[in-house]
C-alpha cells in the first residue's frame, strides 16, 4: 500500500518510474481510457473546495474505468459538523472505498489520515503544507516539454513563500543533477530558508535574480505563480507586488526559443493573455497533464504487478 | 465539433434529424441504456444550481455508458473565487473531458466558452439568455404527444417577457409551416418585440388573447409558465398576475380532447393539482423527455458517423 | 416495486431474507463488485447533508456496476427554492432514474415521496422520523458479529428519546424471540413510551438500568449513541449528561468476552479512543456493513428474480 503525502518521499527511481507510467497513461487517455481499475472505488473527500484538482482526479479514475464517490466541501461534510474527528471519518470511508483522495485545510491532515487508513491516502493538498500530485504533474510537464530533468535552469517567479506548489517542486527537482534554481520574488515573499537548505544539501544551485527579464533570458523553465491577495496587509501592497512580475510580450522576447512558461493556475493577471498564443506557453497543457499523472498514481497504488 | 448554444442555430433538417435520434434514444432508455459513449467523459460545470437540468444531462450521459464529472454551484468553483476567468476554466477542463455542459448566470457565457473550447460546449442555460436543450425537449414533447410540428396552434401563457424557455421555443417553432402562436400574458410581461419579429419574419402568425379560457379552446398546445416572484415590485402585484392565469378544471373543460398542457417546471400554483390526473397534462412526461433528447445531443456531438 | 420507508414494514422472513442477501453481497464486495445493476441509475436526493449515508449508498450502487446521479444538499436543490413541492420533484426524477434514495429533514417526507413515485423510494432518513437502512445494517452487524438475532440482551445507551436510529432498531429487534432490551439513559431523554409499547406488545422484555457498568456486564450488545448538544438548554446540562455514560476501559472490563460495542457514528466523546483497539469495538465494522446491506436493498428493489 502506497500513500502519497509528500513530494519528499519520492526517490529518483520511484519518480522516474511513475513518470514513465504517466507517459503510458497519456496514450491510454488519447484512446479515451482503459479498463485497468474496473472494480475499484475512489472516495474524493474535499474538506475545502478545489474544483480543478477534484475534477482532474475524478477524470483520471473514470478514464481507468474506476468508480468515484465524492464530497465537494467541508460544510457538506455533515459528520465533521457533528464533531467527528478526521481520523474517524477516514476509518469509516476506508471501509467503503479502495483509495481516498483527501483535500484538507490543515497542514499535516494527509499524514494523520494515512496513519489510520487501511487503504491508500493520496493528498490533494493540506493547507499551507504540500500538494504532491501538483509537483508530480509539474515534473511530467518539464520532462515532456523540455525533454529532460537533469541540467535544468528553473526560474521560480512570484510568491515563493506561501506557494506550496513551488516548495514541492523544489523537493522533486532536488533528485536530479545539475539543477539550477533561480528565485525571482519580491523580498517579502522569498523562498523559505529550509526549502533552500533542502535543495542545496542535494546539490542544487540556488540563486537570486530580481530582474524578471534577465532571469527569463537564462531559464529553461519560467515558473510563474499567483501572488495571493489575502496574504497582504493592503490592496496597494498587493498590487505593487503583483504588477512587479508580469510575464508579457517583453519578457517573451527574452525567453529562449526552447524554454517553457509554467503556472499552477488559476492565474489572476500575472501572465498577459497575449502570451497564450505563444507555443512556449505551457500552462494549459501543464494542467491537462494532471489527468495522466493522476491516472499513473491511481494505477500504482491500486494494482499490484 | 458541434456546440449547442442557441436554438436559433438549428435548421429544420438538423432539428428533425436530432428529434429522430431522440426517438431512438427513448427505446434505448426503455432498455436501461446502451454502450454508445463508453470512453467519453462529460464535465457538468454549473456556475449556478439547476438540479433538474444537471440530473437530466448526467442521467443521459450515464444511460449511454459515458462518465460524468460534475460541479454543482459557483461558490464551490474555487478557481473562479480566486479570480479565474470563465475562459481559463474552460481551457483547463477542455483538457480533461470530451464535452462540457455549462450553466452560467450571465448572458453570453456559453458563447464565450465555445469560443475558447477545444471540445463541444452544450449550454444548459445562460442567465436571461437561452436554454436550448429545454427548447429541444419541448419540440420533442409536441412531436411525440401531438404527432406533428407543422400546422399547430401553440398558446403561450404567463410570463412571456422573462421566460427564456418560451423564447427558445418560439425560435424552433419558427422553422415549421402553419404555426400560430397565441400570447396569453399579463400586459406587463409580454412576448418581446424582437422575438415576435423573428417569428413573423419566418411566417409564424402571432396573436394575443387575454382570456385564458378562450385561448385554451383553440390550442393544440397550452404552454403554461411560472411567473417569477422576484421580478415584481410587490407581493400584491405578483399575486394579482399569478392568479390571473391558472389552469384548473374550468380551463380543462375548454381544452380540445387531443391537446396537451406543457410547463417547463417547476410550477408554483399556476396549474391546479387536479389537472395532473388528466391525460392531457403532459408536463411531467415533458420533463422525462429531457433524458432521451439530451442522450441524442450527447451522441450527436460525441460520435462521428 | 418495494419502497423502504419504515423498519416497521419488515416481516421476520423478509428481514432474514434481506440479511442473507447482504451476506452474499459481502462476498461480492470483497471481490470489488459485480455487474448486477449495470443498466440501472440511482438518484440520491439529499435535501440535507448526510455524507456518510450518501457515500455508503453510492458505493453500494457502484459496486453493483449501477450508475449514480446525486444532489448533496437542499440549498442546491434549486427547484425547491423556486417553490416546487417534494411531490413534484419526485414525479420528475422518477422519469430519470430507476430508484430514488431520499434524505429529507421532515418527518413523513419519505412516505409522501413513495405515494407519488413510479419507482422505488428508499428512505435515507426523514428528520426525527426513521432511518430504516441504518436499522438494517445494525441487525446485520449483530447477526454477523454475535451470530444470532434471537435470545439477545441489547443495552441501549445515551439519547434514547431523539435517537431515531435506536427506535428503528427496536422495531426490527421486536421481530425476534427472547429479546431483552435494557435502557441506560438519562432520565430526561428516555426511550419513548410508544416505542416501548411496540416492543412489549411483540414479546420483548424492556428494563431500565441506570448504572452503565452493571448494564454492560449483562449485555450481548452494548449500543452507544451520541447525545446531541443542540437538544439541551445549556452547555452545562449537555456536558453533565454526556459525561455520565462514557464507554471506557473500566466499562470494557465488565463487558463479556463475546459481546460487542456498537455506535451509529459519528461519536463525540462518548466512547474513549482507547476502546478502539479492543476486538469487541464493532462500530467501525458496523459502518462498513452499510455497503453490503445497501447493496442488498438495491438489488432487491431493482431486480425481479
Amino acid at each position: 500500500m502506497k500513500h502519497v503525502i509528500s513530494a519528499k518521499s519520492f526517490s529518483r527511481d520511484a519518480l522516474e518510474s511513475l513518470l514513465s507510467v504517466a507517459g503510458e497513461m497519456r496514450l491510454i487517455q488519447a484512446r479515451g481510457g482503459a479498463d485497468l481499475l474496473s472494480r475499484k472505488v475512489m472516495a474524493a473527500l474535499f474538506f475545502e473546495p478545489s474544483t480543478r484538482t477534484r475534477l482532474s482526479f475524478e477524470t483520471a479514475m473514470l478514464r481507468l474505468n474506476g468508480r468515484v464517490v465524492s464530497t465537494e466541501n467541508a460544510k457538506e461534510f455533515s459528520s465533521a459538523v457533528k464533531g467527528e474527528t478526521l481520523e474517524d471519518t477516514i476509518r469509516v470511508v476506508a471501509g467503503y472505498a479502495d483509495v481516498i483522495v483527501l483535500r484538507h485545510p490543515e497542514i499535516g491532515a494527509a499524514a494523520r489520515a494515512a496513519d489510520v487508513s487501511s487503504i491508500p491516502v493520496l493528498s490533494a493538498g493540506d493547507g499551507a503544507g504540500e500538494h504532491p500530485t501538483q509537483a508530480l504533474l509539474d515534473m511530467f510537464t518539464i520532462l515532456t516539454e523540455v525533454g529532460r530533468l537533469d541540467d535544468l535552469t528553473v526560474t521560480l517567479v512570484g510568491d515563493l513563500l506561501y506557494g506550496r506548489t513551488v516548495h514541492s517542486l523544489v523537493y522533486l527537482l532536488s533528485l536530479f543533477r545539475g539543477v539550477r534554481i533561480v528565485c525571482t520574488a519580491p523580498e517579502s515573499i522569498p523562498l523559505p530558508a529550509d526549502v533552500i537548505a533542502y535543495a542545496e544539501a542535494r546539490g542544487v544551485h540556488v540563486s537570486f535574480e530580481p530582474d524578471l527579464a534577465r532571469a527569463a533570458a537564462k531559464a529553461d523553465v519560467l515558473y510563474q505563480t499567483r501572488v495571493q491577495k489575502e496574504r497582504f496587509p493592503s490592496v496597494e501592497h498587493y498590487e505593487a507586488l503583483r504588477s512587479k512580475y508580469v510575464i508579457d510580450a517583453r519578457i517573451l522576447d527574452k525567453l529562449p526559443a526552447r524554454s517553457i512558461i509554467m503556472h499552477p493556475l488559476p492565474r489572476a493577471g500575472e501572465i498577459d493573455p497575449v502570451v497564450d498564443r505563444d507555443a512556449r506557453a505551457a500552462y494549459f497543457r501543464q494542467s491537462h497533464y494532471g489527468v495522466p499523472v493522476r491516472m499513473a498514481v491511481l494505477k500504482e497504488c491500486l494494482t499490484t504487478d
